[in-house]
């Protein structure tokens, strides 16, 4: 499991990468770079990124403006003259555009019901903030808040439990997703608006409509029409975490908790589905006990 | 003010537009064309609608493949083999691609905060549907359902009060916003992927930033807040309709009215707006009232 740890231990490694490693040529290169101009002279208190141009490496797209690559491994928190608030705009309009082109030619039998939600699965934050982490982009990002590093672990602890989506259960940090979207930016515009060179291989595995899933709050409203049962959902707040009940024909078949009221809804609606489905689908089960 | 006549005129006028007429050519074309087999053999119940041909004119495009353009103006009420549900999917997608795109070059002093309400505003349904309305794409759609003339009807006279953008005040029928997605969707299609064929002059004028207004809900909230002001939203519903009281420290100082809950609360935050700002803002004439 990917830890704190880890995280400081990928970013040593990673700037130990000295003029005779891969990176060679890009770091002669960037001495010849000339730095912009901050806005901010105050004290950064971000952890120590990577130099930028460890990204081109992962990216495989060298850049002719080195800036836009600044811009965007530059949250709007570090407080300097620009930031990649512009690129993650053009970033997730590129990254959406060349998706839908791609899923609706690859499934010329999909309706327009079922492109949607495949869709917003492979452009989600969640796709984009696991591309972030296992691509190690994020070591490369310039951030003044402190909250970040922690986020970044328990999102590596979390995915680790759900290898491919986890289906609206966990929290995604969103600046983690915004990494990856604003990269595509700045390649997209540097790249003098190619779409070709976007590299889409990075969003690769794709999520297929066979292994898309329902949420479970919705396969439980289904499940609950189906067999004619009442259900609601209680809700409770405490120490800024929402706690929430199922209640199924009057009793309480499944508990959830989550920062999110959604992330809440959904945890729960997993654990009634779980329990649901062991009484309502096992009769001789229930039979036998009886 | 455009009424139900006006929309039976323009049916009864274009269908009278000839073999001598502008769309001669097309005419002619159209007799060679094979038409496709249909899978529904039931009656349609749907409003007789115009020859595909004058949409060409309309879009100053002409199909290859013009079963592409029969696909994008059958709604899927009317029971056939095919339908513009994928093409919606697409054409939205083309859509929202070259709206993002312009919009990140033509404004770039502006941030992602202000891109995104922007583009917002410029692909929205109720825009889309004006262009359906005012471009006269609507009769030329088949479909299979008697209450969208009714539908037709109100969205023309309650834009008539809102010339540019209603701001969530008014409902926007889907389907008249479908048509023009998978119109473009079909030229796309039709173009063999070619986004310059899409022709952009019909979303012209654009919303521009200085227009962009924000919604009156989000109006009253800043408002309220500035000033510290308690405020919350009253809800009842009553023959499918919702009705929505602002309160305002412990006063009702607007009401509004809708089939959509967004809609009432934006009617009702608009009153609320009109009212309040009369009280606080001048206080010389409440001075004088005393």
């Amino acid at each position: 499991m990917n830890t704190n740890e880890d995280f400081d231990e990928n970013l040593h490694e990673l700037n130990l990468s000295g003029p005779d490693g891969p990176n060679a040529s890009l770091v002669a290169k960037k001495k010849k770079r000339k730095k912009k101009k901050k806005c901010s002279t105050s004290t950064s208190t971000s952890i120590d990124p990577l130099p930028f141009e460890g990204v081109e490496t992962i990216l495989g797209y060298e850049f002719s403006d080195p800036r836009l690559l600044e811009e965007a491994l530059t949250h709007p928190s570090s407080n300097q003259c620009v930031n990649y608030d512009r690129l993650e705009f053009i970033g997730d309009a590129v990254i959406n555009w060349l998706m839908s082109k791609k899923l609706f030619l690859d499934y010329p039998e999909l309706g327009e019901d079922r492109l949607t939600p495949l869709r917003s699965a492979n452009v989600s934050n969640e796709k984009f903030a696991r591309i972030s982490v296992e691509h190690e982009l994020y070591p490369y990002l310039r951030f003044s808040n402190e909250s970040f590093k922690e986020q970044i672990k328990v999102f590596k602890e979390e995915i680790y439990s759900y290898p491919l989506h986890c289906n609206s259960l966990i929290k995604t940090p969103k600046f983690l997703a915004d990494i990856f979207e604003s990269l595509i930016g700045a390649v997209f515009m540097d790249s003098k608006h190619n779409l070709d060179t976007v590299f889409m291989r990075l969003l690769e595995p794709l999520i297929s409509p066979e292994e898309l899933q329902i949420h479970p709050k919705t396969e439980l409203q289904v499940f609950c029409q189906k067999k004619g049962l009442p259900f609601n959902f209680n809700e409770d707040y405490w120490e800024q975490h929402h706690i929430i009940n199922v209640i199924v024909d009057s009793c309480v078949v499944g508990t959830g908790y989550g920062s999110n009221k959604e992330i809440a809804q959904n945890q729960a609606a997993k654990a009634a589905l779980d329990n649901i489905t062991l009484i309502y689908l096992n009769p001789v089960t229930e039979a036998t006990a009886n």
